[in-house]
C-alpha cells in the first residue's frame, strides 16, 4: 500500500490520454497472451474455452471502453461557476472536477477469472481514474491472475507508468484480505463475490480509524414476474428463454433468475412445466470449481429439505463437480414465512412461487431484499393492466427489464450493475459500465484560480473539448 | 420512520414542477415568518439579528436554489444507450436516472439555526430529490426549529403534498438519533457538527443489518499557507482579511482558517504582530449556546498549555457566555509531534506554524488530516515558485482557495463542502450547492421499456427538454 500511495503521486498526474494508451496497452497485451491464458483459466476454472475467449474480448472491451470514456473527457463532471463580483458578498469564481482519491483494493472474483478478476472491470475503472491499485488474485484461479498481472506489468513498463501503479497480492484466507481493508493508505475497495464475503469486507472497514468505501456486489435472486397474459399467449417461448438464462453458465452469474414469480393459473402450471422440461433438457456442466459445486450441491439439498419446496423437473443426475439443472415450486404462503427461500443458491436453479391473487403477489414482492435485477414478462395488456404491481417491481433493483431476461450484462454508459443491499453494499454506484468509475474518484473545487493553476479540464478555452456546465447550461 | 416509508411512496411519484412548487412555498412562509424567527432565534442562539436575517435569506434562497435545479431537471443524469439489435448479442435499449433512496434522517446543526437545521440544505435536497425526511432539531434551539417545521407543514397542506413528507422530533441526549439511525427503514443520514458526532452516527450505523451512508460534516482547521511574497508585499492588507475570517461569526464556522503556515522570515514576524494586532483589536461576542463556548474556554486553555505554543495576541477579557478571540504561534518541530495542535478548537482561534525551510513546510502539509477547504496565499512569483508544494497542498481539501479567505460559502453548482476524513465522513459528495442532492439518490437502468412506460426524463422525445446522454453524447 505505501507504494502503491507513492505510485498514486506520480500516476494521478499523468494525462487522461497517456492513461488511455496503458488501458489500450494492457488490452493489447492480454489479446496477445490470449491463448495461454485462456488454457491457464480453462485448467483452472473449468469454464469451457468459448466462454473464456468470450470472457477475454470482454475484458479488453472494457479496458477500451474506459480508455474512450478518458480520451473523450466529459466524465469528470466539470462544473463552472464563472466570479459575480458585482454580488453581495461577491461571488468568487468556482470550478469544480472529479480527482482520483488514492490508492484501491480490487478483490479478484471466482466467476470471472477474466472480466471481474485481475485486469477486469474494477481494475480497469481504478486505473482509468488515475488511482493506482492492488489486486487481490482469486485463490480459485492464482495462475491465471498471475500471468494477467504481467500482462500488465508489460503494459506498465511500455506505457512508462509508474512500477508500482498496479500491484499483486494472492493467498488463501482472509487474512490478506483484511490486512490490505485496514491498511490505512486504503482508499476504497471493490470486490464481487458471496453475501458473506462482502459483509466480512464492510466488517474490516468498520474497524478503520478513517472509513472507507467497501464497493461489494454480493448477492441477488433477480426476481423475474410473469404477467397472466404472457404466460397465456408466449409460455413455450418464454419457457426456452428462462430455460436457457437459468442455466446459462451453470448459473454461475449474479444476474441468473433465481426467483420466477406468477398468479396460480392452468397458464402457470402449464409454462412451469415447459420450463421444468427445457431446465431439464439442459445437460449438466462442471462447476467453477469444488468448492463452489459443494456448495450448490449443499444449497440445493438445503432447499428441497424445506416444507412445501417441491421438485418440478431436474436434469439427468449429474458427474463429479458437475451441477445439476432443477427447477422448484413454491406457494408464496410459504415463501412469504421462510426467509431461507430469499438467499441465492448460486447454481443453476430456479424457484417459482405461485402467488393466489394480486394482494398476495404484492406482498411476495415487499417482502423481498434489494436486487441487481428484476424482470417483468408481460404483453402489453399486462403492462396496462398491471401498473400498480409493475409500480412495486420496479423499485427493488437496480435495473428493470422488461422481457429480457436478466443475464447478459451489456458493458455500457447507462448500464446499473448495483441494486439496494444486499445486492451491493451501496445502491449509489455501479460495478458494470463507464459508470464504474465513479467509484474511485472525489469532487475538488479551486475557487478564484487563474487559469494557468486550473488543471486543463476547467481551463476557460476548454482545452480538452469536454462538456462542461458552466452557469448552469452545457456546453463543449 | 413508517409514517415517513409511506409518504414516500407517494412523495416519490410527485412530479419535479410539483416538488419545485413545494419548496418554493416552504420559503415564502419561512419569508412570513421572518420577524418571528429571527426573534425566537436571537433568545435562544445569541446570533445577532442582522446575521440571522441573512442566514434566512440563505435559506429560502438554498430551497430557490434547489427548486430550480428540479424544474430544470438535468440533475437525474439520463443515460440512453439505444438498441443495437444488430450486435451479437444484440445489444438491448438501455437507459437510466437517479431516483430517490427513501426516508432520510437529518440532524440539525448548532451553528446554522436555519440554513443548516430543520429547513436547511439537508432537508432542501433531500425534498427536492423526491425523499422524505425526519428531522431532529438540534437541542440548543429547540423553538426555532419547531417554529420552522411548523412552516414546512403549511406549505405541505398548501401544496398538497403527503401529511409525512417531512416530519420533526426533538430530544437531549443521543437515544433518539441513535434510534433514527438504526431505523431498518432509514436509507440515509446528514449531520453537521462535532467530530464525536458524526464518529457516533457512523457507529451506529455500522450496527446495523443494512448498511446506510451517513454523511457527516464535522472537523476541518482549514490550513492557509502564506507564502513569502505574498507575505513580504501584502502583509497588512491579509492580516486584517484573515482577523476578520477568524473572527467571523465568533469563529462559528466549519471553514474557520485555524491553521496558519509560514516560513520563518521577517516577513512572517511582521505578519504575525499584524494579525495579532487586528484579532484582538475585534470585540468578543457571545457564542451560540453555554456548551459551545465553555467548549471554547477549555479548548483555548488546553492548546495554551501545550509545550512552545505561544500566545501572540489575543482581544479584551470576554464577559460571560462571550468568545475570547485569539492568536497563537508555535514551531513546525512541535506541531509535527503532538496531534493535538491538528483538532479542531470551534471558535475565534487560529495558530501559526513557522517552519524553517521547504521540507519542513512540505512535513507539516503531509501531517494533515482531511480538510474541507485549503487556502494559498501567493502572489504569481510564489505560486510559480512553490509549485511543488502548492501541489502536496492541494490534495488536502475538498475546496482549494488562492487569496481569499475560507470563510463564506458560495452555494451554487460548482461548490464543494466536503472533503476527506475526518472534515466528512464521505468525499465523494458535498453538503453545500447543489450536487448535495447527489446523496439522497441511486441510479436505475431500464432495460427493454416501451416509451410509454418510461419515466419522462427518459423518453425519446425528452418530454421534460433536459440535457441527456445520448449513445455518448450531450444533448437537449
Amino acid at each position: 500500500m505505501q507504494r502503491s500511495a507513492e505510485a498514486f503521486n506520480q500516476y494521478r498526474e499523468t494525462t487522461p490520454s497517456a492513461r488511455a494508451v496503458f488501458l489500450e496497452t494492457i488490452a493489447s497485451e492480454i489479446t496477445q497472451q490470449r491463448d495461454v491464458l485462456v488454457a491457464t483459466a480453462q485448467a483452472e476454472t473449468n469454464l469451457p474455452a468459448a466462454r473464456l475467449n468470450g470472457e477475454i474480448t470482454r475484458t479488453t472491451s472494457q479496458l477500451q471502453l474506459f480508455a474512450n470514456l478518458i480520451k473523450e473527457g466529459s466524465w469528470v463532471e466539470a462544473v463552472i461557476d464563472t466570479a459575480k463580483p458585482e454580488n453581495t458578498p461577491a461571488k468568487p469564481d468556482l470550478r469544480r472536477m472529479l480527482v482520483p482519491v488514492g490508492p484501491v483494493v480490487v478483490f479478484g472474483a471466482s466467476n470471472f477469472p477474466f472480466a471481474f478478476s485481475t485486469a477486469g472491470g474494477d481494475t480497469a475503472s481504478v486505473l482509468a481514474a488515475g488511482a493506482t491499485v492492488v489486486i487481490k488474485g482469486h485463490p480459485a484461479h492464482p495462475r491465471t491472475s498471475q500471468l494477467v498481472f504481467e500482462t500488465m506489468q508489460r503494459a506498465i513498463q511500455k506505457s512508462g507508468m509508474p512500477e508500482f501503479t498496479v500491484q499483486h497480492v494472492t493467498g488463501e484466507g482472509n487474512a490478506t484480505g483484511k490486512a490490505l481493508v485496514l491498511h490505512p493508505l486504503t482508499t476504497g475497495v471493490g470486490f464481487t463475490g458471496s453475501l458473506q464475503g462482502g459483509k466480512a469486507l464492510l466488517g474490516y472497514a468498520a474497524e478503520r480509524e478513517v472509513p472507507i468505501p467497501v464497493f461489494a456486489e454480493m448477492s441477488s435472486i433477480n426476481p423475474v414476474v410473469f404477467y397472466p397474459d404472457a404466460l397465456a399467449t408466449q409460455a413455450e417461448q418464454l419457457a426456452q428463454t428462462f430455460a436457457g438464462s437459468i442455466t446459462l453458465g451453470m448459473g454461475q452469474f449474479c444476474t441468473n433468475p433465481g426467483l420466477l414469480i406468477g398468479l396460480k393459473s392452468t397458464a402457470l402450471d402449464n409454462f412451469v412445466n415447459l420450463l421444468g422440461d427445457a431446465v431439464a433438457a439442459v445437460a449438466p456442466q462442471k462447476m467453477l470449481h469444488k468448492g463452489i459445486c459443494e456448495a450448490y450441491g449443499k444449497g440445493r439439498s438445503h432447499m428441497f429439505s424445506q416444507d412445501n419446496v417441491l421438485l418440478v423437473n431436474e436434469s439427468a443426475v449429474p458427474a463429479e463437480m458437475e451441477a445439476w439443472p432443477a427447477l422448484a415450486r413454491t406457494a408464496a404462503k410459504t415463501f412469504l414465512v421462510n426467509p431461507q427461500l430469499k438467499e441465492e443458491l448460486f447454481g443453476p436453479f430456479s424457484l417459482l412461487v405461485e402467488c393466489e391473487d394480486k394482494a398476495e403477489l404484492l406482498a411476495v414482492l415487499k417482502s423481498l431484499h434489494g436486487q441487481l435485477t428484476t424482470t417483468i414478462v408481460g404483453t402489453a395488456t399486462d403492462t396496462a393492466q398491471w401498473k400498480d404491481v409493475i409500480a412495486v417491481q420496479s423499485t427493488l433493483a437496480g435495473r428493470v427489464i422488461l422481457n429480457n431476461p436478466p443475464t447478459g450484462v451489456e458493458v455500457c454508459a447507462a448500464m446499473v450493475h448495483g441494486g439496494p443491499f444486499p445486492a451491493t453494499t451501496d445502491q449509489r454506484f455501479t460495478s458494470v459500465g463507464t459508470g464504474a468509475i465513479k467509484r474511485w474518484v472525489r469532487p475538488v473545487c479551486f475557487q478564484n484560480f487563474p487559469d494557468d493553476m486550473l488543471p486543463d479540464a476547467l481551463k476557460a478555452r476548454n482545452p480538452l473539448g469536454i462538456w462542461r456546465q458552466i452557469d448552469n447550461g452545457f456546453t463543449r
